[in-house]
């Protein structure tokens, strides 16, 4: 590991770039601890670590991704209580082959989802860690009323904001040996996932991303990109999350990092109800189709138990449904109503295509299995 | 690795455990952020991550003393602000030989701590790191008015609330390839280490450990074992720092983690002041000296270079001495003032024993050096 100025003139050159000290940050990076406002309503609180290996591996991510990805799974968090992101603090335990590029990398990526949703980074910790990168975010929030996981009640409609399986299926394309690009360049027939029944189609605006994006998705524009684009640079669903929780209507929500069945079975557990989710009504974009048939893997098995795609699954009362609907759309987003909270009794099942019924187990990815 | 239930059940497991909901906790671990009651005064926020093999090695540190060593540091920064500690968030990476006893063991230590001192764990994330254990705590505290490292002012006084070099003493004597317990046993003559000048005694009441260490340390009442312990499980001094911002007078503080040399530099260098720091001042305890005889180490080495102390290093105009005297006695403290802040140019040193004097580098553990 080669770090110019080492452990202090690293610390050196990340308190100048995050140096956030006046409105809300009393004082940032630097001291023992960072001087905050607090917020006026609830404070949030999460953390989450990322592990090399586990988590992500280095050749199939870059550090500016990584930076971002790091910060973005946290702030979803934040998004899944329908609060707003105020404060990050980074920890970083750098492998030896990490270098002032690699570590710089990582720091941009931060800075520019920081700087997206306008969350300041007030502190961290850079230490050596020889035999795996790690990078653990820990972030706090405000909401006046938070909504949890646990008010879900039978009649209820189970909706989510956005597609789902895109991040499973571009990370397929990933670690597939032939490469994403060779995927995307090999001229797959994309219409041959036409072949398979659609859900509900969910492609919508491009997202405004960091600067310079824009540009690198309109050159490699494909449904490859798109989908790799979905896994290692997600985009967290903060406006809708406010959105939703200042409708009053909405009885529970999570964000989707183990998938949507993982999350329903949350919900469900923690609100002492069952539910029902109709494979029809899961809202699939026209990409995932294209890779579903290009790789001959079932679109529906990546949007439920895929994961990481962070979009937001909540519940609301169906009287409350234009209420949700204004709401969304005052944040450009859309209601993909996908299922109905049921009692207790009734368990969490799925409803296939053909109107067979199966159990709906959480069958996201458990590190420890 | 052995983790019964797998992810999940570990989290319903840590959940159980650590069930704050009620008071200041509104939810505490289990859903996407935890939901706090926000502070009064200024909210506080730092992170701190060890990793094992550059932090801590596994066969020199029970499970119960990482837990609560991990978690001291953090409290440590908060308290180095004068602020109380309220709320913990816990990243552990968890490698292959962890089972349950292991991670059961870390837990209880973080709960020993974090019950002494009234800190709510609120939220974490467990999840694997095969090739190394990894542990990351952020706390968050509150003070009304937090003292900084940049306030120090030429002809401050420069004190310390405790002995300084235990740590590193007891680090010196884990690492000895005998063990420390065997130098215990070697019937060391333990008055050796008084032929060594003392600086100030420091050697104070028995710290309140957590239930049992009591009993313990009467049984193995040793000097290797108070230095040993000093190591594994350092005190943070939240009282001592709370009184000492509640005077008003101090005008810097910092806790000693590098050393007290990186310590007194960061507080020049923060402050745009100079500093003297005077040998025949630093306390040091009877059980410092005792090492330093049996292993032929200068203690003075321990005491300015070692860190991890966790004692607070601070200043405040000499006018106010006893003001600050009579808020550290409350606190069960005393005052051991070790050196005077100057003017910028006169740089930072070091005033020998035999008054020499010489430049006071700032010598603590640089991780990348």
């Amino acid at each position: 590991m080669t770090i110019a100025g080492g452990e202090f003139g690293l610390i050196r050159r990340i308190r100048q770039r995050m140096n956030y000290t006046g409105g809300r940050v009393v004082l940032g990076i630097g001291d023992d601890a960072a001087i905050l406002t607090p917020p006026g309503g609830k404070l949030l609180a999460s953390i989450d670590m990322l592990v090399e290996g586990i988590h992500f591996k280095k050749e199939l991510i870059t550090p500016w991704q990584l930076g971002w990805k790091a910060l973005a799974v946290n702030i979803s968090d934040i998004a899944a209580m329908g609060g707003s992101p105020l404060y990050a603090l980074v920890s970083i335990g750098l492998d030896d082959s990490a270098d002032d590029t690699y570590v710089d990398g990582i720091y941009e990526g931060l800075m520019a989802i920081a700087n997206q949703f306008d969350v300041k980074i007030v502190g961290g910790d850079t230490v050596r860690s020889p035999k795996a990168l790690v990078i653990d975010v820990a972030i706090l929030g405000e909401a006046e009323a938070p909504v949890t996981r646990s008010g879900a009640r039978p009649g209820d409609l189970i909706a989510v904001t956005g597609c789902l399986g895109n991040s499973a299926a571009g990370l397929t394309l990933l670690l597939q040996d032939t490469g994403y690009r060779q995927v995307t360049g090999r001229g797959q027939d994309v219409s041959r996932g036409q072949d398979i029944p659609p859900g509900q189609n969910c492609d919508r605006r491009q997202e405004p991303g960091p600067k310079g994006d824009w540009k690198r998705m309109e050159e490699e524009s494909s449904w490859a990109s798109e989908l790799v684009q979905a896994h290692l640079q997600p985009v967290p669903r903060v406006a809708e999350g406010i959105s939703l929780a200042g409708t009053g209507a909405v009885s529970a929500m999570i964000d989707i990092s183990d998938g949507l069945s993982s999350e329903v079975n949350h919900i469900a557990e923690e609100s002492n109800v069952g539910a029902v989710v109709y494979a029809r009504d899961i809202p699939v974009s026209r990409a995932l189709l294209a890779a579903a048939g290009a790789v001959g893997e079932d679109p529906l098995n990546w949007a439920l138990f895929g994961g990481e795609d962070y979009e937001l699954v909540f519940t609301f009362p169906s009287a409350a449904i234009d209420a949700v609907k204004e709401a969304l759309g005052r944040s450009g987003g859309r209601v993909y109503v996908v299922g109905e909270v049921l009692p207790a009794g009734e368990g969490v099942t799925l409803v296939e295509r053909d109107g067979s019924v199966r159990d709906l187990l959480p069958g996201g990815y458990n590190h420890f299995a």
